[in-house]
């Protein structure tokens, strides 16, 4: 047991990644760990909007260890073009090392997960992106998108950004362009 | 979709309810959603120790929205008789504040979920319940248990919190007893 437990130490250092983006009540930037969690309880209530035949129970554990390469490779804000670059690499790397703590054959399974999640050609991976896209677009909606107008976001960079969640379902794609004249209207997007 | 959305918004405040533990790196207090997050990793890769036929996958979803009460009865320290007495009826209260926002039926499975994590009668609750014991004493054991020393636990007091993780398997209960001769020697937990 100690591979496991020295593993849930190890992602312990999760906590300590901090996103650009901010939680809707303190404010304060929001960690890896929390964000994980986010995804992961919108998996379960957001699931019946999946697609039919989508094993939400894996879209539950693709969320949950997403950001876990992060714990070596860092954040990158979405929108920072240059420091993107090469972001795949590093990961690949950050993940090989992280999930070779535990045995073997767990590690395996883990990396499988995480290249899963990156190479987004399954519908559970397709539902976990989608997520991942709309979880911070529902923190900037309740936050009056301070972090958007700091960093002089456009409207269509975020519709770029969104193109996988906008292109998924009506629902989602009605209620993302819906906040998105909000904001234009309130001058946190630039048009 | 907006009954979801609006869940989504206000279960973000399970990252502003800080628990008596601290993180491993930071020492900062952790936060519910941080804790939970843990704890479903914990489900994933400890998931080979569970006793046959426990659904991993309902385990995850239980350790998940265990804590969502705390949004507003707030966290108990573990250790602290007095504030214990009524925290289960504080708490059901709270859920169904909570879950009342999703659609009707959404709202009962929650409670449903909620509860079976707390009665701890079936295999997956059990499993749940032993995770949720021993994330906090991996903690504890990786902070040299200063939480422990500062509010002067004593090793009978650790043995009665973790007696549901004591009794699972052979191989928690090991890496328990192997700990706690550790925090004993260092002086961090009292005899």
């Amino acid at each position: 047991m100690i591979n496991e437990i020295n593993f849930i130490i190890e992602i312990d250092k999760a906590k300590e990644i901090f996103r650009k983006n901010i939680n809707i009540n303190s404010r304060r930037n929001e960690n890896d760990a929390e964000h994980s969690w986010h995804l992961a309880l919108m998996a379960i209530v957001l699931g019946k909007y999946a697609k039919p035949e989508t094993d939400i129970n894996k879209v539950i554990k693709l969320v949950l260890i997403h950001d876990l390469v992060e714990i070596y490779a860092g954040d990158v804000y979405c929108y920072d073009e240059k420091n993107n670059i090469g972001k795949f690499e590093r990961e690949n790397i950050s993940a090989d090392k992280l999930f070779s703590i535990l045995d073997k054959e767990d590690g395996q399974k883990m990396k499988e997960l995480w290249l899963e999640f990156e190479k987004c050609e399954t519908k559970e991976a397709e539902f976990a992106n989608v997520l991942d896209r709309l979880q911070p677009f529902i923190l900037h909606t309740a936050t009056e998108g301070i972090v958007w107008k700091e960093n002089a976001i456009s409207k269509g960079q975020v519709l770029k950004r969104l193109n996988i969640a906008l292109n998924y379902s009506e629902e989602i794609r009605d209620f993302i362009l819906q906040k998105i004249d909000v904001h234009i209207k309130n001058n946190s997007l630039l048009p």
